[in-house]
């Protein structure tokens, strides 16, 4: 049974990203050192078409993170397309020419267009009937294979708050932003039962892994 | 140096009460939850009065947050006197003829009144000129040795704001509030760098300590 999982950093005081977003900060102010630990990583780095890289206790929590992986899914602002506040090319994204997904990416937004087509397996689709049809079509692409959900905080928001998200992957940063986008906000009336997975203990952050039940 | 440390369970989603507290749900709805891993101890039961109990990961835990406290400022609803939400007896707190603490308690609260004695070692002594003098005050009793926060969480988000915090130690419990009080909140301007100190997977709980540097 395909699983959505959700993989994300965060600092020790909930927020996903910090304060003031804007093209200068795609993060918020502050929020890249949320995503410091990964990049590093020879694991990361692969994937996003470089050489080199470290490998540490982490190296293993991103492999696993990409492992099985059949479809994507992501908010228009996570894609970059689109009206959004602060635009890139509405038609292309941010993401280049060979994104590092490697799957079908299905992109949850209100202006409906045809498929987008990249590098390296990437597809981006555009669903414009909201959460559940993005998951649905993610789990048909998948092919029996687990979907990734690629944020941002409002679309994992309201998955978390759905009850859809079936495992959830926290990657602590060791750091405080004090605002910006909290991950678990807007929740009230959601029900999860969490059963804890794994802890690994890594240079700059800390790794938990829980399975919803 | 006397260091300030503190040691506070909390949600998954970084609630450290639940909502509507009142006297029937001191913690808030559902957040007794928060304290479950705690309970079973042997290391939890031994200095509230109690025979028996579990040793499992936790236990060292546990055992090192009491270590070398020689003194505790808590709030005044933490101590549960004087006139609170839901008030018990004004001039006795909650905490009964032998409180768990077993040192001098600094309680801030903006009413004067004599210090209380207990059994055990605890005396109650109140504070009315705020944080920085209940601390220097505990700090002073203390002689030499550390200083526990003892919450709620709007005097733990006082200090980490002053950062006046040395030591941070959340256990995070694998749970969901989605509402209710949250320790890192109100923080807006605070200035905290985090050192990892370590991480202990334990049954039902995760702990993570971190230095303020």
């Amino acid at each position: 049974m395909a699983r959505l999982r959700l993989d994300i950093s965060i600092s020790l005081d909930g927020y996903v990203a910090g304060p003031n977003q804007s093209e200068e900060h795609p993060l918020g102010v502050g929020g890249e050192q949320l995503h410091e630990w990964v990049f590093p990583l020879a694991a990361w780095r692969g994937p996003h078409g470089r050489e080199g890289g470290e490998v540490n206790a982490s190296s293993e929590v991103v492999e696993e993170s990409l492992e099985n992986i059949g479809a994507t899914v992501m908010g228009r602002n996570m894609f970059g397309g689109g009206p959004g506040p602060w635009g890139a090319d509405p038609w292309d994204g941010w993401w280049g020419d060979d994104p590092p997904f490697h799957t079908p990416v299905f992109v949850l937004t209100h202006h409906a267009r045809e498929p987008l087509v990249k590098q390296g397996g990437t597809t981006f689709h555009f669903v414009t009937d909201g959460i559940e049809s993005a998951l649905a079509q993610a789990k048909e692409a998948a092919d029996g294979k687990d979907v990734s959900l690629g944020g941002g905080a409002a679309v994992a928001q309201q998955y978390l708050a759905a009850g859809l998200i079936d495992e959830l992957g926290l990657h602590v940063a060791p750091v405080m932003l004090y605002d910006g986008t909290r991950l678990f906000d807007n929740l009230a009336g959601a029900d999860i039962e969490l059963e804890p997975v794994r802890v690994v203990e890594a240079p700059g952050v800390v790794h938990l892994k829980y399975r919803v039940v």
